[in-house]
């Protein structure tokens, strides 16, 4: 049952993109080799997609300021550990358990079931969907940075991999209620990058910006107090997420064990890297248009944004229609970063408009070229993830921040997170 | 007859943990086809663990001071060199030239022998082999960091990888004496960890702590002066050693070319996640309760530690009991930091507790989870290879100390030793 | 038509290389199969090689001064994202729609053709060598650091990835003229490093020294006001780069569907890891003998040099030649640049050495190991191809220069770039 509607769905999608290339009639692969394809494309794809946390670590510590740098890795490690442990406990059952149609599934830990049938090894299958689910949760980490307590983050952390990823997850891929409905989300712009995104809203709202972020007037003061603390990491940090986006969205194909599902996987990489490039390239126009100067952060994020809105159907479109909705994605993380700004919501690292914001364009735009989706299914599922996940993030932060609370002491935010979570300084530099 | 021992093993611990899922009868994979996957695994597995070499030398370099960071990357380029070169010229041979049940193998540099029936190419083989030696040596390298000579050490790394690690390799996995006498160490908790791990005890004890480490009742002295240089290049190095770990524990399977094969490095690659997790949020947690703070350094360490203690059967082990294992290799790393505290010894990087502790424990507890193994086998496989390598390494050590010396001077010491050694600073960071 | 030139090289190169192990008479691969498999190796490659890009900004960003790092990450992104768009639009089709024996191949948008007989998926080719683009505009970002306007770089970029590169590309690998005159070069110590480090050389020329960088009697002054602002990004770099260049070179072998193929990847990493151990060493030795210091920069460096240098013919030689190609490529770095700074040119990272110089080098040496190559044919497409760089690069340098100027004014260099071009600076560090 599991991946069976995502399958299906590619099954189509493969068909008619396909249809413009010589199809082989039938495959030769015997089914042990297509057993143990499928199986290594999990594999590399899968640990492509492990190394984009340390692609977020390191995008987030480069980007918030020298003194809760520390927090930051504790962060990123700590919810990788957490992720890990969750979508074996609950996670992996409670979205691929789902009846046909259903809500969620069954709160059980995953076990092994391979079987040649099966078509690939069942434990590379949960360790693929399993650094999916910790992508989720990383997205989260950044824009919090500078004031929100470490270990309430954690709790939430473990309530969103185990929990609230896992059913949503569940309701597309595992064959749930929403892929009934039709909606498509090949890779997961909107049930990974928006659920991230979303949660991210609801705790940066419920948290509130940083002491002294936005001026009585409502604008964010000069960045000199809150600079990035190395821009060479941010950098290493987006390399990093680029080269895994290709597992991301490579991998999501499912299978390579036909020469089908071998054209569809290299068309995959194409449009990944040429809407990255998009992104990045809108980014650098855009600002050095706005500002004069070319903001290198923006068109760092900017390469996100351009990932973010091609995972929702990376393998249909053409690749100049790929560059252009990349080129999109950069231009909604620009202006979705002033947008921010407006209702005065802090998110340090631009994680909101580079991953809910165009996540949300990715989703919206599928049914320009993949002739199986269409608009009204997109938008019940962006408005349904978003939703849900908005309000229970909301809820969860809520309860947290009226029971142990979320928030650093003033007293703390201007020292520096890191000496009163971590009680070491991130940079200990003297020449 | 490489491998043959290793190869063995496996098949035994494959076949059993195979009846718990459906099995393939009989192998439909053409022994060309799996030729090619066999060579595939070693070449991707072997470039992950490569990578290592790079979290190494990242992991130490945000460890140490500010001032001897640059020393770090030398040491750490350099050794993977001379451990590339010393693995081809002696190492290979001495390791896999072993007659079955000895004790050492040839000096002979390596050369090609790929043939359809060895099941995968020679060369990648040896490739795989090497980047293992290679990790051996990174082990060592900071542990003496800030105070240790750069070519005495480059000596150090010459003997480690080109005679003392390929000895005891062979004695297991070239098929030589302990091989024989049963005893059980799938990819390497004690032929490379507890092996890099014992060389740098024995290192640092030959060496002394740094100037002003310890007070004289014994404690350490506060932080301050020896803070570690960057906490973002940490975390990048744990994150790129955990990434690699999935090459080192996934590609010790050997072997890729069936459903059972690719079944168990699924599984493999699941255990040695899920032990890096434990080992995570048990460091994260006891650090929490004992001082108050959480750790960032021994969350990262707790990682390696985790996967460290999985590393001698990421196979057998359930999800729980890879945790298990992993949380209590976390928690091996936070007091085996305090122990070596006790006796004076100044590990800069904590290498000794990760690597010799985690991995004797990991090394141990095989026989709980592999009915193959047993307790007594376990315990003449750690004491034999322990101290063998402490002993030959101490001699090493003592002979480089007493002849061409392997400590800076005072003065070199306190100056730092980068502009000593290798004359440009770390970080020329103006703002 | 595409590959056909370097395949068949390949496949004479393979016979008699394999003359030496015992072959599979006949393979035993289905088409469909050797397809997937083919596809998979361009896949695995190319992300390895993609993620050099991150490399080379390591590299660069640790190298130049820290009031100029912003615009290298901003430059090493920027020509990341427009080397992809620019391979796709023109950049393909010139090099592999060229006639035989011809010149120039097409302006057309690059479109995917797969079919079974083609042996891989297009796209994975595509993909494969638009990394390979990249790769080569990366090696000029360096040199030109701390002086050069950000936009006018990157209009160069565009030239050289979308018309210079794919010109040279078609004459070798596309089977034009040079592929024709008997010219080998196995995966681009001349078409990709020679062609970066010749554009790289054009620019510094056309741009001129950074202010100060030599005194009146045309020494460099000493290296303090131009210190490397990070030592461990270098070396994260250059760890970056060695990994991926494992998937340079041995996804250049073009295919992986035989016994013979596998042999000859496995020999393709066994090589180029030793070659970069050469260049490694022999910069550490030359270095420490002659200015009493271990010179870790030039040790990075060096192992750039092996690498360059086996880049040529990573398949014929022995293991010890490999060491010795790539020792000399590693001296070759030292040398080269002393050689630059008599001629007063201002080369910020050392790629000219490197890339240009060790490239020469290995592909004048092709001939020592691999009968099928001449000494006078590798002249001709040295001299060919690094004359036809050097001489359109300088030509654009020359009119960007004269039109919209592509030198920052002395009181920007004087600030840092970082203020000036992208508004941010790259390390607010506060302890």
């Amino acid at each position: 049952m599991s991946n069976f509607f995502k399958k299906k769905t590619i099954a189509i999608v493969s068909l008619l993109f396909l249809s413009t290339v010589p199809a082989v009639a039938e495959t030769t692969v015997s089914a042990e080799v297509s057993f143990i394809f499928n199986t290594f494309l999990f594999l590399v794809c899968g640990f492509l997609v492990m190394f984009m946390a340390a692609g977020f670590a390191m995008l987030e510590s480069g980007m918030v300021t020298s003194k809760s740098v520390s927090v930051i890795c504790a962060k990123n490690i700590g919810l990788f550990a957490i992720a890990g442990i969750m979508f074996w406990l609950f996670g992996y059952n409670l979205a691929y358990g789902i009846p046909e149609g259903g809500f969620i599934g069954k709160f059980l830990p995953w076990s092994d079931a391979s079987s040649l049938e099966t078509g690939y090894a069942a434990g590379s299958d949960w360790y693929f969907q399993m650094v999916f689910c910790a992508t989720t949760v990383s997205i989260v980490s950044g824009t919090m940075a500078e004031r929100v307590k470490l270990w309430p983050f954690f709790l939430f952390a473990a309530a969103l991999s185990g929990i609230i990823y896992p059913i949503v997850m569940g309701w597309q891929w595992g064959g749930g209620w929403l892929a009934v409905s039709g909606f498509s989300d090949f890779a997961g712009s909107t049930l990974v990058h928006s659920t991230g995104g979303a949660g991210a809203l609801a705790g940066a709202i419920v948290l509130g910006a940083r002491t002294g972020r936005f001026d009585k007037s409502g604008k964010p003061t000069p960045i000199k107090p809150f600079a990035a603390s190395s821009i060479p990491l941010v950098t290493i940090g987006v390399f990093i997420l680029w080269l895994g986006w290709f597992g991301f969205n490579g991998g999501s194909q499912l299978s390579m064990g036909t020469f089908d599902d071998a054209v569809a996987i290299s068309k995959i990489f194409i449009n990944t890297n040429l809407a990255a490039c998009g992104g990045v390239l809108a980014a650098a126009i855009v600002t050095r248009l706005m500002i004069g100067k070319t903001d290198v952060l923006q068109m760092l994020n900017g390469a996100i944004g351009g990932l973010v809105a091609i995972t929702a159907e990376p393998l249909m479109p053409t690749p100049l229609v790929a560059i252009l909705i990349g080129s999109v994605g950069g231009i909604i993380v620009v202006f979705g970063t002033k947008l921010l700004f407006l209702f005065k919501i802090d998110d340090v690292v631009g994680a909101i408009p580079a991953h809910l914001f165009a996540g949300i364009w990715g989703t919206m735009v599928v049914p320009l070229t993949n002739p199986d989706a269409s608009f009204s299914a997109q938008l019940l599922g962006v408005i349904a993830i978003n939703v849900f996940v908005f309000v229970v993030s909301f809820t969860i932060w809520s309860i947290i921040k009226n029971t142990i609370g979320i928030r650093l002491s003033k007293d703390a935010e201007k020292t520096g997170t890191d000496v009163f979570e971590t009680g070491v300084i991130a940079y200990a530099i003297r020449d």
